[in-house]
């Protein structure tokens, strides 16, 4: 499958590399040493050592940190698949450049930069904050055939590459996944029916919040289109660019990029979950670089999580994307390294260990 | 029973109110306009209308935030029943004031003043940060006798409700409870039993880490004391005193005294719980002030957040106190809160609202 990878694609994927066992067991070490119980802080420890992993260190910094979210249209919107109408994409995007979305307060918290980019809005934009990398205008409807062309796919793909390659020479150590589209959660359940081998009706929710007629339809739609495209469950870019859309795929080269840059990539909802299915199919390596923010609302998240082995840090009943479930992780990782970073060890500060049990 | 409570105590407890519904209506009717589809910020939503009905502000602010962390000794330690030896108590708060424990690290990341609150440790400490508010040199051993007279008790819940008066003056919004002490599940454990109707085995967990006949043990220490002492689970102070402990009477008075002076109070964990449920059985009103900051690896903490009907934000599988879940929530509850202020509204960001179906 790697062969068919055009080359700047196949480059990232083959910069990919397992994480630093080193840097682990000596970041695990260090956990041991530190001044509470052994285990005792969970997850926390666990990200710490992952991200050692990632990073290549025992004591690893992810203060700089990008929030990057991807927009597009979606054909498939003319089926009536949404709550809202299409003409939402653009004035969102318009939104979060005038910071008055939910991801601008969540990143502000969490002291991360937004990277709003256009990678396929149907309607022309401008705006002296927008990446304008502008694919296509909108896919075709993947109901009546393939969202995108395996051009386009890749062309979208690399434009995350590039984007998130920008930003780690910038300085960033740690990449969330955002996104807007009305209308990807249709192309995502897609996804993730082919690439879980699930129904489509295991795998659909009811996105910005449909009805139970509506869900019923979304479904049917989505059977059409499985039915109408035929997407190769061994070929990702097949799948993606049959029934994914743009800005999915543009997350697919955020994940492959900050992978090869050995960045943590911190993975929002659905969408994003199914674009980490994509890169995962391309790339299995990539699994070990991924973490999973939180868990959403929309049912086929679950499906596609347990797909890759993630264990979401977060499950606050949040179901509206942008990355805002990613931004208030990035809070959790950060809380993660510095406890890793800044506790004193037991010597340093003359803290007893534990008590030997007798019988041990 | 309010009849029997010390008259500061029972001033504190007459102050808090119910929380101002007025406040919550309008959150609620602001969250329905931000540029998001309704509900679609699952819990983050829920926080803001709680904050506005406890503040009484439409739009709550809770940047200045404390974490008070509660130390003391326990008597019940001359048991076994801990993984720790006593001595680490007095380690852990010097580790504490000299920024070099994990409550530290995590303060730092959400921006939270740590108060460290010297209320009942064994020995002498001394330290420029420290508060020193000693009313005894640690507890009684429970397993024979009272814990606590009911004036230690008293004296504890009344410093708690001092330290929390004294910072809602110099301008702190948001408190989190914290604690140390070796020996305090077995407290926790024992309040949680008589105040929630559970055995002992059905509450009792590994603390700090301790192996099965070591909790066998521990358990069978928790049932002589309550066999001994006989607490009267329809008098709050009665258990408190009994079967508690200093840092947890402690914590009562910080979650009376926050809830009085009409702030959220995060509850760290298992600990925390414990006091909850005391302030609780003194107050009912008081629920509606406490936030679970998240669910803890020790097994009574599931049962008293039921009973108390509270839903933890966090489940990282932390079992180590000090306040360290609460301050990862801090962090939650500050996104909450973002959004709820900072969120443009459809009219104001000229954003398209959700179509309603046609047949609604």
């Amino acid at each position: 499958m790697e062969a068919s990878l055009r080359p700047d694609i196949a480059a990232t994927v083959a910069a990919i590399a397992p994480l630093d066992t080193d840097a682990m067991a000596a970041a695990r070490a260090r956990q041991e040493q530190l001044t509470k119980p052994a285990g005792s802080l969970g997850h926390l420890e666990s990200l710490a050592i992952q991200i050692a992993g990632i990073t290549g260190q025992e004591q690893p910094v992810a203060a700089n940190k990008a929030i990057v979210v991807m927009a597009s249209d979606h054909g498939v919107t003319a089926e009536g698949v949404s709550a809202y109408p299409a003409e939402v994409t653009p004035q969102m995007v318009l939104n979060f450049l005038r910071g008055g979305a939910a991801i601008n307060a969540l990143a502000s918290v969490v002291g991360a930069r937004v990277i709003v980019v256009d990678i396929g809005v149907a309607t022309p934009l401008e705006h002296p904050s927008l990446l304008s990398r502008k694919v296509a205008s909108g896919t075709a409807n993947l109901a009546q055939g393939p969202a995108m062309t395996r051009a386009q796919a890749e062309d979208a793909i690399a434009v995350g590459i590039v984007v998130v390659e920008s930003l780690a020479q910038e300085g960033v150590q740690i990449v969330a996944t955002g996104e807007m589209g009305i209308g990807n959660t249709t192309a995502a359940s897609a996804i993730t029916a082919v690439l879980t081998r699930s129904t489509p009706a295991e795998v659909t929710g009811r996105g910005t919040g449909i009805d139970d007629a509506q869900l019923t339809h979304k479904i049917a739609v989505i059977e059409r289109a499985l039915a109408v495209n035929l997407p190769n469950r061994d070929d990702g870019l097949d799948v993606l660019a049959k029934v994914g859309g743009l800005e999915i795929a543009g997350l697919v080269g955020v994940i492959l990029g900050g992978a090869a840059r050995r960045m943590p990539v911190v993975l929002d909802g659905f969408i994003a979950g199914s674009a980490a299915l994509v890169a995962e199919k391309l790339c299995p390596q990539v699994r070990d670089y991924l973490i999973a923010g939180h868990i959403s609302v929309e049912r086929g998240h679950r499906v596609l999580l347990e797909a890759l082995g993630l264990q979401p840090l977060l499950d606050l009943d949040l179901r509206l994307g942008e990355g805002t479930g990613a931004a208030l992780a990035m809070g959790i990782i950060e809380g993660a390294l510095a406890t890793h970073r800044q506790m004193a060890t037991f010597a340093e500060a003359g803290v007893s260990e534990k008590e030997e049990s007798s019988d041990e």
